[in-house]
C-alpha cells in the first residue's frame, strides 16, 4: 500500500483546536462591537474571475494570485483581499441600501514568499462603509476600533493618523512632481522603521544597510529634504497642536486649510465621540503602502507590543467601483489583521489558550455504569454545563490526565461506592496543580493524593459544579 | 477607459447581509450546542495537495476538485469535504489527545453541474469523534443534532439510523455477493424517493422513467428481490420492535445478533439520554452513498419541510487515516448542510431575515447639529443598544425611508425644537407599519401622519429605547 504523507504546501497551517478557541472569541469579541455600531456582514466566495481581480493591489499581489481551474477551464483566482470583493458586490447588487456599512470576516490568500508569522492563507477582518462622503465614516471606524481593543482589554495602544490628502501638500512644499509621490511615500512610511537619519539617505543618495544590501536613494535634493523632514517635526501629543502647526506651515497653499480641515474635523469628532489625544493622535508619517488610498488613513499600535506592527489599517478611497462602473463613489474603511492581533494579544496575555471547551470532564471506568454516567453527562448538558463524556475504556489515572492535558477544570469520579452512599466525588483540578506548584512535586503526585476531591449529594450535582465553576473563575 | 463586468462564475454566489446574519446565527446555535458537549473547533486551510485529497470521496468527487496553482506549480486543489483534512491532521499531529472530537465550520468547493440550490461552494459544518470505538460516539452526535434542532425552534423532526453492517447481513440473507454491496444499496437507499415498486424493478429488469430515460436494472431474482422488501418492511415506530424484528429475520446468519447489537446498544443509550422513538428511529433503508462508512449511519428530516431532504448525515468510518498511516482508527461524525437547513428553517419559518444589526437609526437631516447626534450615538452604543447614525446628507424623509427598508425597528428625531425643549422624538416604525397595514394606506401615507411617535426626556434616552425595545421584542 502506498502511503500519502499527511503534508501541507509551504506558507499554509492548521490552525488547532487552542488556537481556533482564541481566534474565535477575539474575532467575536470584535464582530460585536461592530454590530453594535450597526455594521452587516457580507459573504462573497473566494473564488473570482482573474479579470475582476486584476487592475488592483499593485503588481506584487496580482504575481501573488494562486490561480483557479474549473472544468469550464475559466480564469478564476482566489482573493487577496476583501475590497475587491466588495467593490464587485457594490457595482453588481445597485438596489443594496447606501450608506452600505459592512464587515467580512473571511481568510484571503497570497502566494508570497512565506517567513515567519506570514502565511499564504490569513483571516482578514474588514469593516467598509460605502456611499458616505462625510468623515464621520473615518472616524466612526477609529472609535469602533478604540472600543474594540477596550473590549479585549488592551489598554495601551495608539491609533495614529493622516491624511494623503495632507501628504500632497507636502509635494507642493518641497516642490516635488506628483509622480514621484508613491516612492516619496514608501519612503517616509518607513520612518518609524528605520529612523530619519536613514529616511534622509533614501531621499537622497541612498545608503548600504547593515546585511550589505544597496538601498538606491532618490535623488531629492538637501533642500527637498529639509522640508520633507521640517513636515515629518510636526509631532504633537495634541491633535488640536499638530492641527495649528500644519495651518501654519502650508498657509501660503492654495487649498491647504481645506484638507488640513478634514484632520481638524475628523480630531474634532472624535473628542465629541469620547475619543481623546491619550489613543488617537494625527502622525504625518503615516502614509500606507496601498497606491488606492485618497483620503484619511490610519494604522493601529499596540504600544506594550509595537513588534506586532499596525495590527488595525487603512484608509478612505474613492475609486471603489470605478473599474467596474466608471464612477467615483465614496469610500472608506479599514482591516484587522487577525492572526498579528492574535499573536499581539497572546503575547500580551489578554488572550487564554483553552485545549478544550468542556468545563466537566465524567470519567468512565466502570462500563457497566454507562447508563448513569450517560444520565449525568446529559443533566449536565441540559443545565448548560460544557460537559465531555469519556469514551474509551482507560483506567480512571488515564482519564484524569487527559483532563489534565487538555486544561479541563473540574472531573467527576463515579463509581459503585459513590453510587451506593448516592453522592458523586468532585475532583477540582486547579487545587491540585496548585499545591503541586507549591510543593514541585511531580503530577503524577498531586494526581494520586486526590487534592481537591469532595462528594456531593448525587440530586446536587448540577448545582455545586455551578457553585465550583464560579468560584473558579471568580 | 475598459470596464470590467461585476460577475460570479457559474455556481458561485454572494451571500447579502440578510442571508449572512441568519446563516451566522443558525450556525452559532449548533455550534453552542457542540461546545456544550466539548467538542472543539479546529480550522484548516482551503488548499491542500492534491495527493492528500486524493483516493477519497470516489470518482464523481474527485473529478469536480478546484485546481490550484501556486509559484511553485505544486499539484494543489481546494478541498472537497472537512474528513480529508481530519484525517491528515490526525495523521500529521500524533500528539492529539484522543479521543478527539472536533467540530469545523468553513466552506467546501465542488465543481458540480451547478443546479437551483445547488452551489460550487458550499458550507458545511462537520462534527467527529476520532479514538471511540464505542456507540456512545455515534449516540452523541445523534443527541447533538436533536438538541441542535430543538434550540432552533424545529419541532417536529426525525433523525432515522441504521447500520452498514446490518445492512451487510442482508447480503448474506438475499445470497448476493459482496461486490454487489454497492450497487444494492445504491437502489434501496432510494426507497423514500422512488418507492418500493421502482426500487424492486431497478433491483431486478429496469425500467424506463418518465422523462423517457431507461434506468438499467441489476437483474437480481425473484427470491433475492423478496428478501430485500422483507427487510425493508422491517419498520416501526418502536426502535425495540424493529430491534426485534431484525433479531428474528436473520436468526440463522452466524455473527448476526452481534451486529444488530449495536443498533440496539445506541437505541438503550439514546434512552438513557432521553432522546426516544418519538424523534429518533431506526430505518433500514438508510443505506448513504459514501462507500467509506463502516458501521452505524444516520439522516435527518425535518417532517415540515421533507423536500429539502436529509439537513444532517452521516455516520462511523473507521478507514479514516489508512491512506496516510496505514493503520485503523476509528471515527464517526457527522455534517450538517448548512445552506440546505438554512433554506428548511427560512421555509418553515424559524428564522427571520433581518436586513440590519441596528436596533435604532439617529437620523442626521441638521448638520449643525452633527455633534448632538455623535454624542447620542456613542452614548447608546455605550449602553450596548444596537446603533446606527445616518451619514449621507439627505432629508430626514429619506433617512425614515432607509430605515425602513432595512427594518430598522426605532427611528430618533432630534432638530432644534427636540433641542430646545430636551426632549428626543422616538419614531417606533411597527406603530406606523401595522396601522398603516390596517388601513391598506401608502407606506408614504404612514410615513407622513406621524405614527408612533413620542417624546422622551433627552437625558432618559437610553432608558426609554431599552423599553420600547423590549416591548418590541416581547
Amino acid at each position: 500500500m502506498n502511503l500519502v504523507q499527511p503534508r501541507l504546501s509551504r506558507g499554509l497551517r492548521d490552525l488547532l483546536p487552542g488556537d481556533t478557541l482564541a481566534r474565535q472569541a477575539m474575532i467575536s469579541v470584535v464582530q460585536g462591537v461592530f454590530e453594535t455600531y450597526g455594521f452587516v456582514p457580507l459573504t462573497t466566495p473566494a473564488v473570482e474571475y482573474l479579470d475582476v481581480l486584476s487592475g488592483s493591489g499593485g503588481q506584487e499581489i496580482q504575481e501573488s494570485i494562486f490561480v483557479v481551474h474549473n472544468p469550464e477551464e475559466e480564469e478564476l483566482g482566489l482573493r487577496f483581499d476583501h475590497t475587491v470583493p466588495l467593490a464587485r458586490v457594490v457595482a453588481q447588487y445597485k438596489e443594496l441600501p447606501k450608506p452600505f456599512r459592512r464587515y467580512t470576516i473571511g481568510p484571503v490568500w497570497r502566494a508570497d514568499k512565506p517567513g515567519p508569522g506570514r502565511f499564504r492563507e490569513f483571516v482578514q477582518f474588514d469593516i467598509d462603509s460605502v456611499g458616505v462622503q462625510s468623515e464621520l465614516a473615518d472616524t466612526e471606524i477609529i472609535a469602533g476600533i478604540c472600543d474594540s481593543l477596550d473590549a479585549l482589554g488592551v489598554t495601551n495602544y495608539e491609533v495614529r493618523f493622516s491624511s494623503r490628502r495632507v501628504l500632497n501638500l507636502l509635494l507642493t512644499y518641497a516642490a516635488l512632481s506628483p509622480e514621484r509621490a508613491t516612492d516619496v511615500f514608501r519612503v517616509i512610511d518607513k520612518l518609524e522603521k528605520i529612523g530619519i537619519a536613514k529616511v534622509r539617505l533614501e531621499l537622497t543618495t541612498g545608503y548600504t544597510d547593515e546585511s550589505g544590501d544597496k538601498i538606491p536613494g532618490l535623488g531629492l535634493t538637501g533642500s527637498q529634504v529639509d522640508q520633507i523632514e521640517q513636515f515629518l517635526g510636526i509631532q504633537s501629543p495634541s491633535r488640536s497642536e499638530a492641527v495649528r502647526k500644519l495651518h501654519e506651515t502650508f498657509d501660503s497653499i492654495p487649498g491647504a486649510h481645506d484638507e488640513i480641515g478634514v484632520l481638524e474635523k475628523m480630531s474634532h469628532y472624535l473628542d465629541v465621540a469620547g475619543y481623546h489625544d491619550d489613543r488617537v493622535i494625527i502622525d504625518l508619517s503615516i502614509a500606507r503602502g496601498l497606491g488606492y488610498y485618497s483620503g484619511p488613513v490610519f494604522e493601529t499600535i499596540l504600544l506594550d507590543a509595537p513588534q506586532f506592527g499596525s495590527v488595525f489599517s487603512g484608509g478612505r478611497y474613492d475609486d471603489l467601483v470605478m473599474r467596474f462602473l466608471g464612477e467615483r463613489i465614496p469610500a472608506t474603511g479599514g482591516s484587522m489583521g487577525v492572526d498579528r492581533l492574535l499573536a499581539a494579544l497572546l503575547a500580551l496575555d489578554k488572550v487564554k489558550l483553552r485545549k478544550s471547551t468542556a468545563d466537566v470532564l465524567i470519567t468512565c471506568f466502570d462500563q457497566k455504569m454507562n447508563d448513569d454516567y450517560i444520565a449525568m453527562t446529559f443533566e449536565l448538558r441540559r443545565a448548560g454545563i460544557h460537559t465531555e463524556m469519556y469514551m474509551g475504556t482507560d483506567r480512571a489515572g488515564k482519564q484524569i490526565k487527559f483532563a489534565d492535558k487538555l486544561d479541563i477544570p473540574i472531573v467527576l469520579l463515579y463509581g459503585p461506592d459513590e453510587k451506593a452512599k448516592n453522592v458523586v466525588t468532585i475532583k477540582d483540578m486547579s487545587v491540585g496543580r496548585t499545591r503541586a506548584q507549591q510543593l514541585t512535586g511531580s503530577r503524577e503526585q498531586w494526581l494520586q493524593e486526590r487534592p481537591g476531591q469532595f462528594e456531593v449529594p448525587r440530586e446536587n450535582l448540577a448545582v455545586s459544579i455551578k457553585e465550583l465553576l464560579s468560584k473558579i473563575a471568580g
